[in-house]
């Protein structure tokens, strides 16, 4: 068993906490100051979390100074990772694991690329991404992820790290489209949210999410990605987990757009990051990069910049067309 | 304008004799007896359904003497596909767009191939699929399908003459996959539909369907489709459509399944053709000669042919296996 360290006390980095203790290893959550270290040390998780509670075994410690680990989970959320990494003292040698799902907006960077930039071999970092709703995980649901690294050898181990009796990790070489997956299926997640709250019917809704694949499909493809990735748990499945559930954030938020609240408000109400908000627009700055098109993440990016109502969105995604179906 | 016949006063037939009346074409229901024709236009439609009312101009007829016409939809149950065109004195340069989704059981065929064998012309046969469930349909909400045919000019005739203002296809010429995706999702609903009941979690589900969906595509690709009909509408979408709704009646007799109802009481108990399940062991045989790998297919018909209960077969299907990601 390995002594695991995860750097960021979220709900989903707690959850992957307890999940690492139960598969009998030595879990240290690794937070920014002592207070926040106390706390979650004191109530063993976090509140938003509270179905979780980390055993007794189960160690806190800080960024700063998180000591000799076998391996670090990644659980910040996207645009704080480099911030974490900056301030961490982890051994650019240790093994990680991201499991955060965005795009960093400041950089246009994918969050292998932040790791990279922050000192480790690009080729070793390993990336966790499938439709795994933490709450659900937490409450000891099962379900499956896929595991990515250019080398194989880092998916196989932290597929093994990770893996246990209600979480089972495929294999996989395609950090790129894995990535992109887990991404841009929150920003279309966001349009599912407002769109279901509008009162799309289930006809039109499959139309929008398989539209909204197409277009995580076109990205991935236009960066190098496998698109076969898009077909499996880290693309499609991830997406209909998040654009058929009302537990995802990002889902909850399109919701709320839908309901005439302002962005501001509407992620204010969340309180949570919701990861959507800010690859929204980091992902059309990177589609329009890589030739890519994006209507649905363009549109999502109009409505959180205040530029357009959820209606007029809508409308424009909707707006009907004879053609050759397009992909 | 033109003279559309429409073959089986079906749900999804009268629904879509609705909508091409509202298209401005003189609609002719055909059915099989004097005393079905007569009900259909004493209550301009069917009792199951009422939404439907069919304007004054709308006809009903016989499939035995449909008279003359500029095309025809299809709409009997697959199953009855080949009793209805032998009975019907449609002349065979009529161009027809098959709307129903299953294999026939008895002869192992795509009904594409069962219109040829009574007497079209392969190349110009068409057909329609897609997320549509009728009863959102019927109710005017927005939908979106594709149309295929070898022939793009029959795919487009057809396009123009179902298209509207709520109802838009594309068009395709993949008429293989278009067939295997309408097909298969139906006999994966029953799973979703069952694995739902038993109390699955949106992640497993996701997982579920997404597994679902790489054996429509090892199909499609074994029969020589194009893999990439099962991204677009007629496949995932369609997929999510049915597996995400409880509208769906394939979905409503895998739930009765999971509740403990023998096969046969729970086709009774939804009484209109439930395409699924006779298409099950049709796509087990189908793709056992072409060598594609459906396990969830296998289950849902081991299910319907009384040699496994649903608690088993769901075990089978969520096996823990460490692998890389398969499609």
């Amino acid at each position: 068993m390995s002594r695991i360290g995860v750097l960021g006390a979220t709900s989903w980095g707690v959850t992957l906490a307890g999940l690492l203790a139960k598969n009998g290893h030595t879990v240290v959550v690794l937070c920014r100051s002592p207070e926040e270290a106390a706390a979650v040390a004191r109530r063993r998780g976090i509140a938003r979390m509270a179905q979780v509670v980390l055993p007794p075994g189960a160690e806190t410690g800080l960024v700063a100074s998180p000591g000799p680990l076998d391996g670090c989970v990644l659980a910040a959320p996207s645009q704080s990772l480099a911030a974490n990494l900056a301030a961490s003292a982890l051994d650019r040698g240790t093994p990680v694991l991201n499991v955060a799902k965005g795009i960093e907006l400041a950089s246009g960077r994918r969050l292998s690329e932040v790791i990279a930039a922050a000192g480790w071999d690009a080729a070793e970092v390993a990336v966790l991404s499938g439709p795994n709703l933490a709450h659900e995980v937490a409450a000891g649901q099962p379900a499956a992820a896929v595991v990515a690294s250019a080398r194989l050898r880092m998916a196989e181990w932290w597929q093994l790290v990770v893996s246990g009796p209600t979480f089972r990790c495929y294999r996989s070489g395609d950090v790129t489209g894995v990535e992109i997956g887990g991404a841009s299926k929150n920003v279309i997640a966001i349009a599912a949210g407002a769109a279901g709250a509008m009162g799309l019917g289930s006809n039109m809704m499959a139309a929008l999410v398989t539209r909204g694949l197409a277009e995580m499909t076109r990205l991935t493809v236009a960066l190098g990605g496998d698109p076969e990735t898009m077909r499996g748990l880290a693309g499609v499945g991830d997406l209909m987990a998040t654009c058929f559930s009302s537990l995802s954030r990002n889902h909850r938020l399109g919701a709320l757009l839908a309901s005439g609240l302002r962005p501001g408000e509407a992620l204010a109400r969340i309180g949570e990051a919701v990861e959507g908000a800010a690859t929204a627009p980091a992902l059309v700055a990177m589609a329009q990069r890589a030739g890519a098109e994006m209507p649905i993440t363009e549109e999502v990016a109009a409505v959180l910049a205040g530029e357009r109502d959820v209606a007029a969105a809508l409308e424009r995604l909707l707006r009907p067309e004879l053609a050759i179906e397009s992909r």
